[in-house]
């Protein structure tokens, strides 16, 4: 009982002075984000300068090689390109789509999903099915559907307080609604986008064929078309739609990660992983999604080395190439990493945009959650209360298997899936606080396992 | 023993079941809102169709109709318009500044800060002395001032976390720089403008004199403008700059507080007040101040009756008129409620924007403010984690002596002094979702208040 006791009375102080100097090294991260950070400049000139970066395309090479030269720029202890095969879709010059009813043309904003084929020059003209899932298109059957273009008039639900759920119970019928429907004979489907306004900007996002159906060409109508189309079915359930397209997938091409780290002093075997994917689709300045998660992770580092700390475990900034339509930069990284025999601990993605920090989920062993959650406090008064067993993201889900914590970056949701994936989503959309808050949130997440580990 | 277990065990299941219809309630006005809300369109009007709304102006009394009537088509108890006589402060047509250095004359923007006089028709041309705060200023003297335009360099601090505290702590430079500059001899006053961006709209806002001293006119530079205007005094600190501003203050004007209520079904003399202030700047449409207080608060009443919610208590929605030139329309409430020896148990305003709710605070004696803390867990799957002491708001602040709960709505604080009495505050500003969210949760806690009270 005595040693039980002495032994208390020793860690107390330990205890309050370690919490008492992390708090001040956090609050003192949140500062120089906010007066010297770097974030919002890198941004600016990703999104005005370079503009959208599909994967495979030659602004997507312009990014890399930016990325890559103000890495250098930190005096970092590595930056460098990792080399991985990319896939080639491309939207092509022609895209449009009407239909025609009571001899009046209504001309529609569509764009085709990535992805996609095309129609061919002539375009399809054909009748058009109006449904809402895939079990009320698969009651009508095959008699109903076939030779007609399915509209999926799926709306994102509203009531969801977190429209990241209503995505994820809606974004499938962005991706398979083509292969459904062409199981049932339809010869083009045109989605609803994937936006919780209404507003006349179609959404892209990836879409997927089934090997052994036929490949129909597949495309998003903005919401304001949507429900234009709809009240036009209800008065015309004959009406001609007319949709042109002219996307194509091209060869395999080679692009890169982007990675840059900083060595730890103490365990540096030991890396944490911080990254957003610097990809965008060709309709957006990828801004929200994801040039904020990118110039966040490389903030990281320019906030460590600005405050001259020096982390027991090795940092490592990437930025993925690829995220939205292949993943091919995800699944390189951590083939890599297997393949050099890596110890990757922790990996922490930002791709729900630059918006003021709410806080973190994580996906990994209880004892690694249990150790990261008793930090949570340091947090609490930068407004993140919101500490949850969840995700992780997309590009460094394929670590899972290599006993790293998952960790999400989750900043305020509300308006994400106004830009997502559209022309909307642009530089002016970002706030320079709100982003600077999140990548000093970022930092200070980071700073706390490099210091103290995950065992 | 027995009895108190006895009672103990009665308690529970009833005590269980009135926290889940309340949550079941508050569910359910949240998904109403998010479906079916009217804020934002009513925004769209005030902010669009509308426009600003300086006190005194024919907007503001386009506003106060456009409220009156659509809180009558709301079918509720009681809608009426409140008598205030309020001040008429107009800017005039002319504004003007800039300064000539080697020859050069550079254009500024600038703007009167309301209640300023002018200038006079041929404007005030001196040399500029700049100054950080009134320590520097006092330090310089009556003869290094006096002649001189006053250039009131202080910046926003932009370490705090919350840009209020920041605002907090410099306003005052806004509202009294003028009077202490007098005192000194200044001619006229150039106030950095107070927006933690650096961009090229100036932020109007109020300035008071003190009646014995000299009354010199008064004017708020672009952040922007004061960079550049403090970069060219390095170079040449003695360049000429010429202000020119016919603002003037008129004759008090009578206008109107608009009010709506419901009548409570069992405590009918017991009133929640739920308030935002329609008056705007005349710069700006007055979206995020506060025209989104105002919807918000509409909203509440709408959000009742469209869920045919029977409050026990009486709820009334205020628009206030008046709070940023002279809180005639707070004052004049408070009074007439004192007058007519109401019974005013609990007022919120919203007045810090529509942005993503974070939480409430709360100014009342200390068994009020530990009832109302005990709803906090209905509120946190909303988002609302914050519940602090703190203000209130500054159109219900009059009522504090009638023994109310003041209570401030606060939402996400990162984007509002981007806006703040500037051009900038205007209706895009807003999301939809963000403003229902905050309209939902300033319903719920006002729902909890009419049905439990506060005793």
């Amino acid at each position: 009982m005595k040693r039980q006791l002495t032994l208390y009375f020793f860690l107390i102080p330990f205890f309050l002075s370690a919490q008492n100097n992390d708090s001040l090294v956090i609050r003192g991260i949140f500062e120089e984000a906010l007066t010297n950070g770097k974030a919002y400049s890198w941004l600016d000139h990703i999104c005005n300068d370079i503009g959208p970066r599909l994967t495979g395309s030659a602004n997507a090479n312009k990014a890399v090689d930016y990325v890559k030269s103000e890495l250098d720029k930190l005096e970092i202890d590595h930056a460098y390109k990792q080399d991985v095969m990319v896939p080639h879709w491309v939207r092509g010059d022609k895209e449009e789509a009407w239909f025609i009813s009571n001899s009046k043309k209504e001309i529609l904003k569509v764009c085709a999903l990535g992805g996609s084929v095309g129609t061919g020059n002539n375009g399809i003209t054909a009748k058009v099915i109006e449904v809402h899932d895939w079990e009320e298109m698969t009651k009508l059957g095959k008699e109903i559907i076939s030779g007609k273009i399915v509209f999926m008039n799926h709306i994102m639900d509203p009531k969801f307080i977190n429209p990241f759920e209503a995505y994820g119970e809606a974004a499938k019928y962005r991706y398979s609604t083509s292969s459904k429907a062409a199981v049932l004979g339809a010869v083009a489907v045109v989605v609803r986008s994937m936006n919780v306004s209404v507003d006349d900007f179609p959404h892209t996002g990836a879409m997927g064929y089934v090997d052994s159906l036929p490949k129909i060409p597949t495309c998003a109508i903005s919401t304001f078309g949507a429900n234009k189309l709809s009240e036009a079915l209800k008065n015309d359930s004959k009406l001609n739609f007319y949709l042109r397209q002219s996307c194509t997938t091209l060869e395999d091409v080679p692009s890169y990660n982007v990675i840059g780290e900083i060595k730890g002093t103490e365990f540096p075997d030991e890396i944490i992983i911080v990254g957003g994917h610097l990809d965008s689709w060709d309709l957006a300045q990828g801004a929200t999604d994801d040039g904020t998660g990118v110039v966040q992770s490389m903030e990281v580092l320019n906030l460590i080395k600005a405050l001259h700390l020096q982390p027991k475990r090795t940092i490592r900034c990437v930025a993925f190439m690829n995220e939205e339509n292949g993943l091919k930069g995800g699944k390189k990284y951590a083939e890599q990493s297997k393949l050099n025999h890596e110890h990757p601990i922790a990996a922490l993605e930002s791709d729900e945009g630059g918006f003021t920090p709410r806080g973190f989920d994580f996906k990994g062993d209880s004892l690694q959650v249990k150790k990261v959650m008793q930090w949570k406090e340091l947090f609490v008064p930068y407004g993140l209360h919101e500490w949850e067993v969840g995700y992780g993201g997309a590009d460094i889900n394929p670590l899972a298997d290599q006993g790293v914590l998952l960790m999400g970056f989750k900043p305020d949701p509300q308006r994400y899936f106004d830009y997502h994936h559209a022309a909307t989503d642009t530089f002016d959309k970002v706030n320079h606080r709100e982003l600077e808050l999140g990548a000093a949130s970022m930092t200070a997440l980071v700073w706390m396992i490099s210091q103290y580990g995950l065992k």
